[in-house]
């Protein structure tokens, strides 16, 4: 209400954005800001980095504290929130429960069974019951989200090609099974499916296979590909690909990695083109049936 | 034609086990001669254990020395072969080819692209093109297969069960990618599933993320389902369990182990019900939709 004699009723409301651990949640708030709204970030305890939470108007904040968050959020004139961020999904003992959380219990424990999925449906339920609006980066800064085509020098051969097509087909079977968004695909050869253990350690895991000779394809052969699972929740937990997945595809011998246009959180598009280009891989957008045009 | 003046013609012929790792081959080997049947070993160097083939008529052999093979089965009377025992996809380079893998070099390489399905018919054709019946334990020795029920005291409870019917319906739906014949869920949340790695790996790397706290559900709950795939040659690969995979089973802090019941392979029930025991585990044969009855 101070400068400009600004109405806040008629002004976007302000952004909280809920922070968990890498840069995305920064990468959020920049795009955000540059569109002129105002961010707040809740930076969850435990995973988003407190040097970079520190550049930003902010709250810290643990997971579970609904109640905090929404007198805080009123406050700061925040309707509009977006879930950012790695968090494994919290053990019970990390979360602190406050009152209103607590007259969830029933609702919340039942979030915990079942896959993500159903975590995450249930999580953005629970925003909207309270009378915020979830927003994702799709709706904030589509500018963030992988377009279609290449980025980096790279391009995938035919067989690369043939690989993602059958990656995808694989991730659109497994989907209902509310498994990992991630598969890598040699030679027409399934080499993983991603489980909780993440995308990080999927391919570390096709590096050693391939060091100890139990993958026939041969080095420079096989893509990675990340897709958002059938009926996901676009607004939260939309796959990403930073730097590191490109640096780590290289090091695990793959030709590249594709990722669904439109879909896919690629916050640092400059700084991957460099990795890839000096790890050899390609790294491409493509539509949600695996063909890059 | 000695002892006996017995007929060959009439006789049942001889029956060629060729041999990868483990104990299965002899357990095979054992079984048929219980059966009355005449059993030679032709030990795959680099995979067939030295001191138990010793124990058998045996001729070692190279992967890949067809011709040879078919000149000492045809000496030895043998037109039955069956193929057991581990071997992992082997590298081109592991393989002494002889000429007449030469000349069939265009066949073999195009078997090595796709996944074990294809490399499995593949090899089933090229035995009978040239005259010898491939047999599956199933029709040599039935007993060595999982039947329906419990093997051991523990019994999986209400919620394993349900694990179980979604661990083979996950299966089901992966199969037609020629991926791993297994899979690990617990309450209701697939923690993994089988690449080449193999079973023990899978349930190694299950067991490392209950430590590290990135899987919820408690120590004691979830099950490991291996199935064979649809359509998969029953002769070639059938999934096996073993003490082992019972033992690491429970070290990964699973309820228990399910499998599919007369398509897999169990070749000592007894030592597996007493480390069942020990480790607290179930061991389950099913229905191919998961069902105990």
């Amino acid at each position: 209400m101070s400068e400009g004699m600004q109405d806040a009723s008629n002004a976007e409301p302000g952004l909280a954005i809920i922070c968990g651990g890498g840069s995305l949640p920064f990468a959020l708030a920049d795009a955000a800001a540059r569109r002129g709204r105002r961010v707040v970030l809740f930076a969850l305890r435990g995973w988003a980095d407190p040097q970079r939470v520190a550049g930003y108007p902010h709250h810290w904040t643990w997971m579970g504290q609904f109640s905090r968050f929404m007198r805080l959020a009123a406050a700061e004139g925040c309707r509009d929130v977006a879930l950012i961020g790695s968090v494994s999904r919290p053990s019970l003992w990390r979360i602190r429960p406050d009152l209103r959380v607590l007259r969830l219990m029933p609702q919340i424990l039942s979030l915990f069974r079942g896959g993500d999925d159903h975590l995450q449906s249930g999580i953005g339920r629970l925003f909207e019951q309270n009378g915020f609006r979830l927003l994702g980066p799709k709706e904030i800064a589509p500018e963030l989200l992988m377009s279609h085509g290449l980025v980096g020098a790279r391009e995938p051969n035919a067989r690369d090609r043939a690989d993602i097509v059958r990656a995808v087909t694989l991730l659109n079977a497994t989907s209902p099974f509310d498994i990992g968004q991630a598969v890598i695909v040699a030679e027409n050869q399934v080499l993983a499916v991603e489980g909780p253990e993440g995308t990080d350690r999927m391919l570390a895991r096709v590096a050693e296979l391939r060091r100890n000779g139990r993958i026939r394809s041969a080095a420079g052969t096989g893509v990675l590909v990340k897709a958002v699972k059938i009926g996901q929740d676009h607004r939260i937990d939309l796959p990403s690909i930073g730097p590191q997945t490109v640096e780590m595809a290289g090091a695990a011998g793959l030709a590249g990695l594709a990722v669904v246009a439109g879909s896919t959180i690629v916050a640092e598009p400059e700084r991957i083109a460099a990795v890839a280009d000096r790890a050899k891989v390609f790294v491409a957008g493509v539509d949600d049936d695996g063909t890059l045009r």
